[in-house]
């Protein structure tokens, strides 16, 4: 299967047997860790726009076990800040157009990761995932998605590398993906990337949240159409017990309300009236002895209690750990 | 010797044997150059919560010596911020907690170096050293103390090793540790780990400060522990030209009063007072000949006379490179 | 040819067969890629005091291909403040002259490069280049100026060497470096380093600016002699059609106005009135069919157009490229 010279921007733009075979190899660097190295010589870049620890952690390891060298640019820190709008004058702080920063890395690289979270400011810039798209449009390498306004679908492999682990398969799997308090306002792109994968690979997905924190349209429309293409099911509801119920696999996350962007100050009041959604032991035990999943970083006893993260069901760290080895599958794949 | 799997927070920690064992394999690692790689194929994570230029620089390449992969992370900076106090709602600014971030760390690197100062807040934080022994109590891999609140291990070991080298030996040899004048109220890990050490090995130690700035009880008596298990000895005085006499080493090092523990504009006032406490030629010409240590940074012509720094007494640099030589020592035989 | 040992600083402390020797073994890690690994073993510091895209990528590029190990340091940020004055009793902000950190450096690296930036705050410092040459002088080890307040050679060079890609030769060449507008007042380094170079090689350089935006007398007087001694021309003109009429090349770069030096805010107000400097592809067509040249970043449509950076004149990434080439055969011929 080739995949060379492509960009990963999110699992929609591979099909599933695609993803198939990269879950595949992530598990033979896992298991039999090879020696050979097929990015001997190569360099990586590293464009963070935002802070990391397990992302640029693991991906560095991951340029690094295929051979190659990482170079990590903490952009807007210790080097330039980007410009991602075309033909505009500028006239003002930022110092680099993305166009001429991966022409430059294409000269030095042959893959470029970039961590461009939604800056939370302006809705048709986040919806429209506009840095990472830039990225896309001019890099002439390989482009991989360290986390957009839009998608982490580096995480969401490795959610699904996960569960496939833990429970052989994930076809009809029962998960209930759960909003999640939080003292922050947060992008929702975890949630899309793993609704989006869960749905391609064939779950049973509720999701379920306050009636006023909804996940982007499209995200939901895309979940749907993958789930009637591979036979999964996605439904939403609004009542946390009831979607608890059943679940083989509780996955938490919070996020800001997309119906008050912008009103950040009133969202927070909006926010502060769900502290109960916190995800706790109690709860879990009303579920079909769930598996407990979360991207991390989290927040204790306000997101999730210290009795769930420190308890038997967690496969936070295994998620954190399988990011490693889906990267170096999805290096070695599009790298030419 | 095996120490594998232990942690390095303090000397404390290691008998004389052990530390004697560490020393000799950094000499060895100094004059041999082995060409062994015990850490081909491995990471190691160096979490700074503070700048560094030295550790830093040394770490990354006694690692890289090692055959390993150094893994640095500028906490709070291009990382998250860390909680260190178990069972709180992490509520307010800190992003992630200690617990989660080293059981990540676990799965990518065989060990964690941790710079955490003291943050001059919360004096029982700061005594309790909080930070480094959060790290120590959940990391499922050796954590390498870099300078915590408390201890600063890996210099005071390098210190004792630059001595041996220029004396042959340690055992009655008469050091006399100054207070210094700066404009900063600086933290005492530095201090108490060399007094901790040398005693250890048997130096026969003058501690000489103005009344107001006394070190932490429970350094001073380790210290005395110390010297009545190696043959050593320690007495705390208040006269600089006193202490001076007859010294074979004088060790400059400025801190904060503990006195004035969170008053630090009153401090600030009262330090002033100290200024000419700074060492230079004249004062080193009352003493025997002594060799001057320094741990650096320094602030030139305030702790130390650009005399004293630019002549030919001054071991800061030869103590600078073996901080190289015993990190590798330390690695080497803590990671399995 | 041996360069070992030296320094390098500006073009101008080499003769041109030096800077042959260069621009030929540069030529030679482009295109026969050789194996060898003359750094093996070795670190090299790369010490920013300003950020750094480019320069960092490439620099710790050129480290890693000699078989070297690159340690970046990020000065201020996530390392220590530099003092660079000597004798000073260092009572302020600063945390470590640069005699003890090179010297510490000189402990662990081969080789140093250095980013200081003009500061735009003391034009005697400034002109004097007053932080690099405090690393010159005290520094054991080799120092590659990375920009300073007054050169950046590695970029020069890069840039001759782009010119003799594309035009087989720069003997004679007719080049105009042009100033151009940007919203901030920008240092003078590149100007100053690519006229020297240029004159040295012999090109037929006409620089255009407006009255009020001289370059640092001593740089032009030295050009002025390089042009005598290599057979080459330097003229300064203010009409930027007239100096456009048969240029083969098109350098731009802006710079602020010494004339208004820490009047900034008066300078912008002057700097405002000249920003229809801009280059544009109808002032290229009054050209020789001339290349165009710039170091970026580049600030879209304020210095140049976007009908020029897309289009087929546009050497700027082929400069941004050649910055590694050069770089690796300076590392090589000054590193012993």
């Amino acid at each position: 299967m080739n995949l060379k010279g492509r960009h990963f921007i999110t699992t929609q733009d591979f099909t599933a047997p695609e993803l198939e075979f990269l879950l595949a190899r992530a598990r033979e660097f896992k298991h039999t860790k090879p020696s050979h190295k097929p990015l001997e010589g190569k360099a990586v870049a590293l464009a963070f726009l935002n802070p990391s620890m397990r992302t640029r952690l693991s991906m560095e390891l991951a340029v690094q076990r295929l051979g190659g060298t990482p170079m990590t640019l903490n952009v807007g820190g210790d080097s330039w800040s980007l410009e991602h709008r075309d033909g505009v004058e500028m006239n003002e702080n930022r110092t680099e157009h993305v166009k001429d920063a991966v022409r430059v890395l294409g000269r030095y690289v042959s893959a470029i990761g970039v961590r461009a979270f939604a800056r939370m400011e302006n809705p048709e810039e986040d919806l429209a995932d506009a840095v990472i798209m830039s990225f896309k449009k001019h890099s002439p390498v390989p482009v991989v998605n360290l986390e957009s306004a839009m998608h982490h679908p580096c995480q969401s492999l490795a959610d699904v590398m996960t569960l496939v682990e833990k429970r052989g398969g994930v076809r009809g799997l029962k998960v209930t993906i759960t909003w999640a308090p939080h003292p922050k306002q947060l992008p929702t792109a975890v949630t899309n990337s793993f609704l989006l994968a869960a749905t391609q690979f064939g779950c049973d997905v509720t999701l379920v949240h306050p009636e006023q924190f909804p996940l982007p349209g499209r995200a939901l429309e895309a979940a749907g159409r993958n789930a009637a293409a591979s036979g999964g099911h996605i439904r939403v509801m609004h009542s946390q017990p009831e979607a608890f119920l059943g679940a083989q696999v509780v996955y938490a996350k919070s996020w800001g309300s997309l119906a008050f962007y912008g009103e950040w100050e009133k969202e927070k009041e909006i926010r502060r009236n769900y502290t109960n959604w916190i995800v706790d032991e109690r709860k879990m035990r009303d579920t079909n002895d769930a598996l407990f999943m979360h991207c991390l970083p989290v927040r204790r006893n306000v997101e999730v209690a210290d009795n769930v993260l420190d308890g038997r069901r967690n496969l936070a760290y295994d998620q954190a750990e399988n990011r490693l080895w889906v990267q170096m599958a999805i290096l070695e794949a599009l790298i030419k």
